[in-house]
């Protein structure tokens, strides 16, 4: 079937998906991105339909910013790219979850994960330290 | 100090935390439950202020459901609650995780975890069968 003009990117297979998929008033969902070895929760960041579907075509993973408002291949200023190994679909179709192999850190504070603070006995404080200053990673 | 209007539900020592709260244009943002023994990410919900300084204070977690438009004590209909173990914050202030303990199941469908779909080989399916009838859940 030759493609149209509302379904440019869907992968042949993938229709299926692109069907399940809701999409905010802003025509995107959130996505967490999930180490997909250690089972640690990396970021949580946000697509679009053409986020997913090259995300899904080149295994390299792409968000949609919302600050930049375009495409956002994760790693593309730092290096610290996210290889896709499983897209998952939520019971409501409004929230991705992407198993990944993280290049480096996901954050861009240079720690591993962007969940670093938290709560613990009564406090809010941070529980990661960083594993390579933000200079190296975007210059000084 | 006395507390105000603005802030009528913060745990003490918890300003910080909610400072450092970036909630969207509707006053939500979104957390994501994972399982603090085994790591699966269980689901993805929102939470407003109420559900987060409800959820700290309890140890109960408490969401704001959009579809009903009030606070959703997670197992209030079905008994599938989760208890807090951890609240994490990420670095830009509008995504929490939750580390919890899930009691049953996380999903209305029976499942463990909502993210029961996913593209395997090039296709779009399900991952995780039912482990409970959602009407025993809920009723028949």
């Amino acid at each position: 079937m030759a493609p149209t003009a509302s379904s440019p990117a869907t992968p042949p297979g993938l229709a299926d998906l692109f069907a399940a998929l809701r999409f905010d008033a802003a025509g995107l969902v959130p996505a967490i991105a999930q180490d997909a070895e250690g089972g640690d929760v990396l970021m949580l960041a946000w697509m679009d339909r053409a986020a997913i579907a090259e995300t899904l075509a080149t295994g390299r993973v792409c968000y949609f910013s919302r600050s930049r408002d375009r495409l956002w291949r994760k790693g593309e200023t730092s290096g610290q790219i996210q290889r896709l190994v499983e897209l998952r679909l939520d019971c409501d179709g409004d929230a991705v979850l992407l198993l990944v192999t993280q290049t480096g850190v996901a954050c861009h504070t240079g720690r591993r994960s962007c969940f670093f603070r938290a709560v613990r006995d009564g406090v809010f404080r941070e529980i990661a330290p960083p594993l390579v200053a933000p200079e190296t990673l975007y210059g000084g």
